[in-house]
């Protein structure tokens, strides 16, 4: 596993460089593959994986003609890690049945979007073949993405749907962002905050279930937190937690 | 080898069903499947193969869970017999370096003229993995698309050059939001959630200044906050404060 890198707020342009696509429970070797050789095709460089199938990655990586962009892949334990530095974080779902706690949007909608959000790190989440993302995975995410298929058959190979996803968003403009904003919180700041709030929640008595930590993490990150004043909540709710131990 | 189906112009309105998409010489069973999952995620129905290797189109037919679409899928011994009931036939290529008598287009802009003609059978032809359309292939089409692609790596798989194809032509010209948006909280209820996280400020030890009631309100105005995520927050809060008198 290494380090996720370090964040870097680019300013003006959306860049490719600044996309990353993590792939979650991937057990496919050839899907990996193929996630690669369409970022390549696209011009996307930052491939991220989560507990692959030890064996799928390998394969992969190994296959004839892998990619450096592959042999370059990150391997991750979690998604926590492996979104850490991302500033903006979208998961993907094919999502008709589904009750789901984040606003979904049409992938011709959202690539835009994306692209304008990619002056720092953004990150492209794609949950396992058989499964998609769980409920855990999605709780990571600011939103949702969908490619609109037919009903009756939604569910579209992991590879194929990297494809789609990708070219859509290369060839969304890269408009510079309307105004200068405040740099928004990363991930790794919104979990700290989620960690904190979860355990005065539960000091307090107001959790009573483990679900809560979802909740509290979807909640969050709906907040679109600058990083200053992810910083002041936390001050905030760090000095409560005290005051809670030790009166 | 099943005779071409029966040239019906359909009047009007383009039709899904009147794409017929053409595998030449196509190799590998996995990708004469991925080509068939694709076309129904987006919901196309006519697949044609032009001399696959024997070995491939056996195996693609006969996977577990290959759609009806595959086995339904009709093989040719000649490209010239695959596209005799269409009215418009469009190639495709990866085609940088080559010289083309064709006109080339790029996928986004030849979509929806491939959709405009519709209204009768339209062939979209893919060559095979290594080569791709023959000068002889080329020949049998009226012009060409490309997918805008890295000029580094022009190449993409067959499966998902299929699959990014057919998302262009299929989808919608608009898409309504899946969600409705949540209702903003309003000015009095930020104004409960400053009144709250003041006083535990205070409490805890956390606040100093009499400033600090007009720093919290700008940061609670600008989480952008739903009326039901500021209760939630209320209500976590309340409970906070709560403990931090009574413990």
């Amino acid at each position: 596993m290494q380090p996720a890198r370090p964040r870097t707020v680019r300013t003006e342009f959306s860049s490719l460089d600044s996309l990353v696509v993590v792939l979650v429970s991937t057990r496919n070797p050839l899907n990996i593959g193929a996630a690669a050789r369409a970022m390549s095709n696209f011009g996307f460089a930052q491939l991220r994986v989560v507990n692959p199938y030890e064996l799928a990655f390998r394969e992969a990586r190994s296959a004839v003609g892998a990619a450096a962009l592959l042999k370059n892949a990150q391997e991750f334990s979690s998604l926590t890690e492996a979104v850490a530095d991302c500033t903006l974080v979208v998961g993907t779902t094919a999502a008709r049945d589904r009750k789901l706690d984040h606003p979904l949007r049409a992938l011709q909608h959202a690539a835009a979007l994306i692209r304008r959000k990619m002056t720092s790190e953004v990150a492209l989440v794609f949950g396992s073949e058989k499964r998609g993302l769980s409920n855990e995975g999605f709780s990571h995410c600011d939103w949702l993405i969908r490619i609109t298929t037919e009903p009756q058959q939604p569910s579209m190979n992991l590879g194929q749907a990297v494809a789609v996803c990708l070219y859509e968003i290369s060839r969304a403009p890269k408009l510079p962002m309307a105004h200068e904003q405040e740099p928004k919180a990363g991930s790794a700041d919104l979990e700290r905050l989620t960690e904190v709030l979860c355990e005065s929640l539960a000091l307090s008595g107001y959790s009573k279930s483990k679900d809560d930590r979802l909740v509290v993490r979807r909640l969050l990150r709906r907040l679109k937190l600058s990083a200053s004043d992810s910083q002041a909540l936390l001050g905030m709710l760090r000095q409560m937690l005290w005051k809670m131990r030790n009166q």
